[in-house]
């Protein structure tokens, strides 16, 4: 059976807020409230990847959160994760799937309506849509329109979280625009209370819910 | 069914030699006389790895040549290539046995006589032993002696090939020691005619052998 998830708060590493001890901040950053974690590492050894990932899926199980793998179908697969959240330069969705089989997620990384749609035809689970924001993780990443957004959140029927630069200060924008969730990176694991940042984003997100 | 392999002369291909077309020289190297190719990228986008993985395997798939992942599990199943390559660094041969199942080769660098003990008991199909002379495609890599290549010989009963800066001047040397083949890669790929460079350490492979 796939697992159930919740995209209220989506907690994404990266290799440059990584350092030290990973596994303590995503276990603080659950405790304040992260509901999902995506494990993103990019030129790392396979195998560091993988004992980096065993490590944080202790956690994540712990708290029966569920883990995501960024790109890498084989690392997802070898420790048993959740699922894979796959970029428009990652395998395609639908041989993911093939190798994946039906009961682990797929997330995938759209930038427009056509990419959205497509991934939902594909047979993704979610979205992850933007980047919304300038965003310190990605500074490459060409900002995405909230109206763009808001006719995403339109054509399909899959669950979609908005992703870059969001933060305490931003994220009732696409919170208000419909999105089902948020995912960060630096507004959590950039901080230096890692717990509270979580805590503060998650009272944010209710507090900007039109339907809470 | 696991595919048949002949680690005669095994051609791994470099990034840094990969420019341009890869599958034409591939071919032209599968003319001359090369009996498995593997592909390694680094740093490339898992969706171009994946294009050019496909684009390799329909040269070796016309030639009958069996095509080999460096390292990456999910592109091998993704273009259900005959097997995968791990480094000591990439992910464990029992993990990526356990994701490819019994009918795909599994390949495993040893660079020590216990690394070499380990592979075969984790049920590698081959190894890959260096690197044996300094290498312009890792140049990182500390040399072999080939008294540990004996030893590893000595110690294991699966196929063995030699890599590292190997060439036509110097084969003689691993194939007089008792391998089975030698991978090169500049040999070939750095050679201005490809097919005419495989040709001739085919030959020498051939005058070198104790047994031919």
């Amino acid at each position: 059976m796939k697992p159930q998830f919740d995209l209220t708060l989506y907690l994404v590493t990266d290799p440059r807020l990584s350092e030290g001890d990973l596994p303590g901040k995503v276990e603080q950053a659950i405790r304040g409230g992260v509901t999902l974690v995506q494990l993103r590492e990019k030129n790392t050894d396979s195998r560091k990847f993988l004992e980096t990932t065993l490590q944080v899926r202790e956690i994540t199980d712990r708290y029966g959160i569920p883990l995501i793998i960024n790109d890498r179908v084989d690392i997802a697969l070898a420790c048993d994760a959740a699922g894979v959240h796959l970029g428009q330069s990652d395998i395609p969705c639908t041989i993911a799937r093939k190798i994946l089989g039906p009961n682990k997620l797929i997330g995938v990384t759209a930038k427009t309506v056509e990419q959205a749609v497509q991934a939902e035809q594909d047979g993704a689970d979610y979205l992850g849509c933007g980047a919304l924001f300038p965003s310190g993780a990605k500074p490459e990443a060409q900002p995405m329109t909230l109206s763009t957004l808001s006719q995403i959140l339109a054509a399909v029927d899959i669950p979609v979280t908005a992703i870059g630069g969001i933060n305490a200060d931003n994220l009732h924008l696409p919170v208000e625009a419909g999105v089902n969730g948020v995912a960060v990176v630096s507004a959590i694991l950039g901080q230096p209370d890692v717990s509270a940042a979580a805590r503060k984003l998650r009272e944010k997100i209710e507090a900007a819910n039109p339907s809470g």
